[in-house]
């Protein structure tokens, strides 16, 4: 029997998306959506080229369950929690936990896929995503800001990702706003700005100011679980919210003047509690004589990655013209 | 006698900068070099018409110098310092001084002039200038950051200025750092941060912290002439020097982690004193991890907006194809 035509194949792209703790992998057709993924932890082998491997076995089994040929496959997109140089395909480096220094992850893909790949950092796929598949899709330029452990922004101007001169835009942990400390930061140390208003600073703010004197909660909260205890009229919880919400606030304010932008998607799992935004509006709100940026949680959640990582597949596949239905 | 063929006329442009002090307008040939300009009070008469007439009597002075007859005048640049609208041509809306709102100042040269015409605020038109013609020739992405009375910055990304979605972006005034005041301003009070680092914050904190026993100074002085005696060792002179070099520092510093901007020019009477750089370059290498911004003065000085407004009218020239003589 004849294999399919290539023109009668589906056009399909994969998108990846490698954390330090899991990877996903996913299949979508050429509209975005998508058909099926796979998911698995990170923990056991982080090595690129294990984590490529991991991939590329992924992949066979998502074009199995669908039951189309690797040829119907048109672009990788992929992205890990790093600084990536996107003109060469780099990751030049990420946190400690990946390790990764220098990894020529988009050539390491070309080659296990051959077909076209393309990379960026995790936070500038999760906005590519919600501008094109979530809550940013009808603004030209918005910033996306996940808060997780730490703080990183996705900034998309004129709908793509500015990535500034050395891949380093969006760093905004470290902005300096008042509330925060203006002691230089020592390598690699969290940014003063994160210190405040990040995940891992507000457990911190919590530890500090904890006392059986204040409140009759745990020492050992996470973030979210504070805000919850704020929403539940907890003032110690009420009041470490309050002053996370104040910094990051700022952050946004500054960037809303400098960029005139008026959209904030807010991603991460600190990002995503609903009393973070609320808090914020309220102070926004009083700050501003303008219009204030409006502040929406990101459509995608969890998903706002992997949706941008297949995206960008889609859009490398564009790029590649003609696109020709070359083999796995 | 025929007049000369349009094939044989050179091509020439003519840039108008609007101030609310002076008018300045010149003539540049199609590399942007200035053959001749004429420069005026506007205190007499700001009306927009008035302005506009201004600037054609100028440019048939400037004309008849150089013996070209009008239809060489292939386009006009022209910016005020105000919120513009560059995609409609309207200012909307200046300070005080000027007291424009909703001014069509695109088609009012095009109809006084009979050939295209584009404008955009003076800071923008300085960030152009310095893009072009100055000190930020050889980089992508740059910010020029006006100190006069306030601050204005004109942010320049893939040497294209970037605007915002309501043309407000570099509004940098009222940026929330770590020493300036967080109450919310009233509209049209200056800025926060401005209102620390600015020329006339400057004097403000000066006069605050005068007094006869801290220094023999005079109570009234300009901010450069405090700057001047910060450098001849008057302790509350370098005092006021050094906050507002910190407050402008942190400003500088958050804005190059928000773009990753490599490259930062000061302009604007206060901005160009050597000692305010001087002082910031200092403070930033001690905040800094990375290597910090490059702050290097503008090289076109008080000739920035006028070069800037030449070049906007040499790229509208080019963008409308095909360029024909027409007649003023």
């Amino acid at each position: 029997m004849r294999p399919p035509q290539a023109a009668s194949l589906p056009h399909l792209v994969l998108g990846a998306d490698i954390g330090g703790t899991n990877l996903r992998v996913a299949l979508a057709d050429s509209t975005g959506r998508i058909l099926d993924s796979e998911r698995a932890s990170t923990a056991g082998g982080r090595d690129p080229l294990l984590v490529v491997s991991k991939i590329r076995e992924f992949a066979s089994a998502l074009l199995t369950r669908q039951d189309v040929p690797a040829s119907a496959l048109r672009a990788v997109g992929a992205g890990a929690p790093g600084l990536t140089d996107t003109d060469r395909g780099v990751v030049l480096m990420t946190s400690y936990l990946m390790g990764w220094q220098d990894v020529p992850l988009r050539a390491y893909l070309e080659d296990a896929f051959g077909i076209p790949a393309a990379i960026d950092n995790d936070v500038n796929l999760a906005a590519l995503g919600e501008s094109r598949a979530g809550v940013a899709q009808s603004v030209d330029d918005f910033v996306f800001l996940a808060i997780g452990t730490g703080i990183g922004a996705g900034i998309v101007l004129g709908r793509r990702v500015h990535r500034g001169s050395n891949w380093r835009a969006g760093e905004v942990g470290y902005l300096l706003v008042p509330g925060v400390s203006e002691e230089p930061v020592p390598d690699g140390d969290p940014g003063a700005f994160e210190a405040q208003a990040g995940g891992e600073g507000i457990r911190q703010q919590w530890l500090n100011r904890w006392s059986l004197e204040c409140t009759p909660l745990a020492r050992d909260l996470t973030a979210t679980q504070i805000f919850d205890h704020a929403r539940a009229d907890d003032a110690l919880a009420a009041a470490v919210l309050h002053d996370a919400a104040r910094v990051l606030s700022y952050g946004i304010y500054n960037l809303a003047l400098v960029l005139d932008c008026p959209l904030f998607v807010l991603g991460g799992s600190v990002g995503l509690h609903p009393a973070l935004a609320e808090e914020m509006r309220g102070i926004l709100n009083r700050l501003d004589c303008h219009a204030p940026p409006r502040i929406v949680p990101s459509a995608l959640g969890d998903q706002a990655q992997i949706t941008g990582a297949v995206h960008l597949a889609l859009e490398r596949a564009a790029l590649t013209a003609p696109a020709t239905g070359s083999t796995a």
